[in-house]
């Protein structure tokens, strides 16, 4: 059990919770820290789901350098103006100071659109599609929160140039709709899509869209985000290309990424006050089996019982591992693993001996089934989709329930004070509403569907809605 | 045809290669480079033939930040000296001086061993095995050349914890044999194993060994290390357990790494004059097609039989893609192609349609061979096992036939000007005189072979044997 309750220290409960299922550690920098191996897993999942939707879409991962000249940096006035409060500087190399600091990238729009204007001469070029796993600097000042924020984080950036408009905003769709199934599907994540408001668009990008979730505590959490560049970087780096009619054009392009924090974000959703909760196609181990034995024969027999399960469960494809140590008691070991999330524990005793089979505890709700040596793969493999469905379900359910409608600016004050969550509510579409919104309620626009049907008037200057916008304060 | 040959430009032949194949390009920061999609694809390959090994062995992987404190760093005296003159220092984050400058990492044993003292406590923790797949910095002043030597490169770097010496020592080779199946089953790069003098030791480390080939040229290639730690860097971070006895041992360690570096010693071993040429194991594309199609009906039939094969192909597990670029002639293609390395071309033309197949041409021998469509799969599985195998051969017979034994000084250093490659020699085992012959000659020890067996006299000095080393110029 954790220290902290999930219902009354939230922010404590879930640093207890990182921690103490040994997803991540803290390094001697302030504001980095180490992803331990049960948490690189799920980031490794990660890169399984996105890296098999980009090569089926021509997407190809590629490498570019960590270092940014400044004067690079500072070629798209607004990206720099953006990114340069939080960017790291490079000055000394071995014994020698550098004739220019190097930025250490915040993201790499800069470094890699150089490379797009020499690649790209001809339609035929196009669209040109690059993605690269990597690690990301980015020097917060605000409070940092394991994986949620911190000053280094790994994440993917995807990169693409096209001959039009349409197809570039085709794409940035088409990243979304990954991240929405990898979300869902694999991390039982819902998650709402929509744009973003100018205040919180990427610097330099036409638009912003993105998949928006809302976390236990009522906090909403952005966990991916796709970018309309437009013609702005094109403009910049000079990427060009003639056309069928050997015209010159400019390349529309788009960029979109994921990171780390989306296993932070995976924590918060589905934990409990045992621990970690992870779905099944994203864990790392699937099922663990404690043998409970008390000495003798019978013992050797409920270890040979457990063995063979083991091996009937991987044969199967179930990551399984059976908790053989000597010096530790079942129950030592039941709350071992559920501290670490495993979705599936399988109890084998003389009891289950006798009647050859185990008892199954699922780690989301705690139910306990006998289950059959005979079916054990069947009955496993059910139990497991059951998790998974359920988390999915759970949180979409916590979701739904947290999407309220405010009627005035009073109510939509007492909304965020006392229910949390989304504040849906009509928006004139002026920046400076949104920024007066902010300054009251530290809630901003997380989102404004695509599907916008604006009515009413704004909450703020009571002009006509252009926009019916998603508030909420965020992490 | 690159326009520098192989055989009379190899430095420049090299670089052009690199650049025309696409496997690289140049940034704006000096000594770092983009790593393309094709070169990526083989560092993929990499990554998963390595992975599926640390999986098995219980290896887990992690993240570990790239800031290193500067007072860490130092922690290891030795360690520090030796990677001190290369480090990149991070002075400013933001607007803000930091307190203390940090490192980028130039290997990570001091941030992750803080870990390991923390994670440590019993021999029930051990062995801890941790790999991380990570950029690394080291500011190089040496000639940079493209994946050989590059002020940021990408690598992993495995590090282990052992109850025991033994163990310890067990598992630095093997994860060495790991590295020589990956070079010589995969990469056809056929390497020597042994241990490195004194001198090219890791900087901290009880002993080094290494896996070492020869380039075209007759220069040496350190294709991968793993080192014995000893306790060393244990007794510095005080990564201590307790035993069965509950006696405090310190622990033995290891750490070893393989980098992109692989990726330029495999386009130097292989490659020849008309571009790449890559082992089929690790090509991202296995075979291309090339239609040859003249207009009117017969080029509809001929289109439609290149994608019948392109699919069983592709149903067999083939990576496979035609050419159907309607702006390019055949030949175009045909060198296309061969510059990036592609191991198998099939041409389909009116002559194979009416035959019923294809022409088949090896890009790594120029051979063509009809082969019928219906035995297209087994024909073509055939063919890039028969490249993976000659591809071998060859560089195994290229490297056997440039070990030279010298018999004296003058013999070696003839040998080292006229005929290049490794020189063994007998020597005292004296790094004075190691560093006597480099400072004369420019050649180290690349390696002690295992099985050592000396005799005869110091090739320097005269005094007796104590070892019969390779000695190289090397990259």
């Amino acid at each position: 059990m954790l220290e902290n309750k999930k219902e009354e220290k939230f922010a404590e409960w879930y640093i207890e919770l990182v921690e103490k299922a040994e997803l991540m550690d803290y390094s001697p920098v302030q504001g980095s820290m180490i992803i331990r191996p049960r948490a690189y897993a799920i980031w490794q999942a990660v890169q399984d789901v996105l890296n098999a939707k980009m090569k089926a879409d021509g997407v190809e991962n590629a490498y570019f350098p960590i270092f940014i000249p400044e004067n690079l940096l500072k070629k798209e006035a607004e990206h720099f103006e953006g990114f340069s409060p939080e960017v790291a500087w490079v000055t000394h190399g071995g014994n020698e100071q550098l004739g220019e600091r190097l930025a250490l990238r915040p993201t790499s729009e800069t470094i890699m659109y150089v490379q797009f204007s020499k690649w790209i001469r001809s339609h035929r070029d196009l669209p040109l599609k690059i993605n690269q796993w990597c690690n990301i600097i980015r020097w917060d000042t605000k409070a940092l929160k394991p994986f949620l924020r911190t000053r280094e984080f790994l994440w993917q950036e995807g990169h693409t140039a096209h001959a039009t408009k349409e197809e570039a905003e085709e794409m940035v769709l088409k990243a979304l709709d990954w991240y929405r199934v990898l979300c869902e599907e694999y991390l039982c994540i819902p998650v709402l899509l929509g744009k973003k408001g100018k205040n919180e668009t990427f610097p330099g990008a036409d638009y912003t869209t993105t998949i928006e979730t809302l976390m236990p505590d009522g906090k909403a959490l952005q966990a991916g985000t796709s970018h309309l560049l437009g013609q702005n970087f094109a403009k910049m780096f000079d990427i060009k290309f003639k056309d069928a009619r050997s015209e010159e054009q400019f390349a529309w392009q788009t960029s979109w990424g994921v990171s780390t924090r989306l296993i932070g974000a995976l924590a918060m959703m589905h934990s409990d006050n045992k621990g970690l909760v992870l779905p099944p196609k994203v864990a790392s181990l699937q099922v663990v089996i404690v043998p409970i034995t008390g000495g003798g024969d019978d013992s050797a027999m409920v270890l040979q019982a457990a063995g063979r399960m083991e091996k009937t469960l991987m044969d199967a494809g179930i990551t399984v591992k059976t908790d053989n140590r000597d010096d530790k008691t079942p129950g030592f070991k039941y709350n071992y693993w559920e501290a670490r999330g495993v979705p599936l524990r399988l109890e084998i005793g003389f009891r289950e001996l006798a009647q050859r089979g185990a008892t199954a505890a699922r780690r989301d709700t705690g139910e306990k089934d006998f289950v059959s040596e005979e079916k054990i793969v069947q009955i496993c493999e059910g139990l497991l989709e059951q998790i998974q469905e359920n988390l999915f379900n759970k949180a979409k359910s916590f979701v739904k329930a947290n999407i309220h409608t405010a009627r005035d600016f009073t109510d939509f004050k007492a909304i965020l004070d006392e229910r949390k969550g989304f504040v849906m509510s009509p928006w004139c579409g002026d920046p400076r509403c949104e920024e007066a919104i902010k300054e009251e309620t530290s809630a901003t626009i997380r989102l404004i569907p695509f599907n916008d049907e604006p009515h009413g008037k704004c909450v703020m200057c009571g002009r006509d809605a252009l926009h019916t916008a998603f508030f909420a304060r965020s992490y």
